[in-house]
């Protein structure tokens, strides 16, 4: 079996094909146990945290491992105290070599989607494979 | 500014080009938080788990947020309470794109590496992209 892998690379797919419009997030005064309890609920490896439904920090499970867990902190502190405040947007309609881009130089593994100044998704590479995944299998059922 | 991304992607690299054979472990009976210093030490997102250097576990921080904080459990509790024992292997002679296919099947972020039956590394996608790191900025510097 062959898989033609670089095939799908050389589409200039938009960031638009990637990502659901669901935003999941949680607000500043979450704790940090049920910010993780969501993220397993959902299958993620980050979240937006949300102020007003503005969007005013970003975390991910890196986050729990280096400001909580080897810091030795307790799960009952708010998200407030891990969250990063500045965040790395990039546009819905940019391609995703430039998010890829964006990762390799920021060498960050997710990016805050951004439509019309407003933050409507969370990109990540998984985001990336998960779609790919179907065309692939379609790919392998053909040779 | 144009960004020839695709063609990174049509070489067939094999695994290892993007592994180094430093494997970072700790053993069986160290803590979750040591073993979390352990990674924010050396920048990485998983750590083998070690039994008379042999790797009988592995795990990632994606662990610690299900297993540890999701939980409400204390990070003193050993490492060898969430490492996962069904290790995914694969041959460090296979092709990139072999790796990136187990991920995309079997929906995970590392791979173990083997080489004549012995693990000598972990594959993550991150690795990949720092590789390739110096080669777009090559390319970059050319245009």
């Amino acid at each position: 079996m062959e898989l033609n892998f670089p095939d799908f690379f050389k589409k200039d797919l938009p960031i638009r094909t990637f990502i659901s419009k669901k935003l999941i997030g949680v607000t500043t005064d979450c704790s940090v146990q049920d910010a993780a309890k969501k993220m397993v609920e959902f299958s993620i490896s980050s979240l937006v945290v949300l102020k007003k439904d503005k969007v005013v920090g970003f975390f991910t499970e890196g986050d729990f491992k280096k400001k909580v867990i080897a810091e030795g902190k307790s799960p009952d502190i708010s998200v407030k105290e891990i969250m990063n405040t500045d965040l790395i947007n990039i546009d819905i309609n940019s391609e995703f070599k430039d998010a890829l881009k964006e990762m390799i130089d920021k060498h960050i593994k997710h990016l805050l989607v951004e439509e019309k100044g407003k933050i409507v998704g969370v990109l990540t590479f998984i985001d990336f494979l998960d779609v790919q995944r179907q065309k692939i299998e379609t790919f392998i059922s053909r040779e």
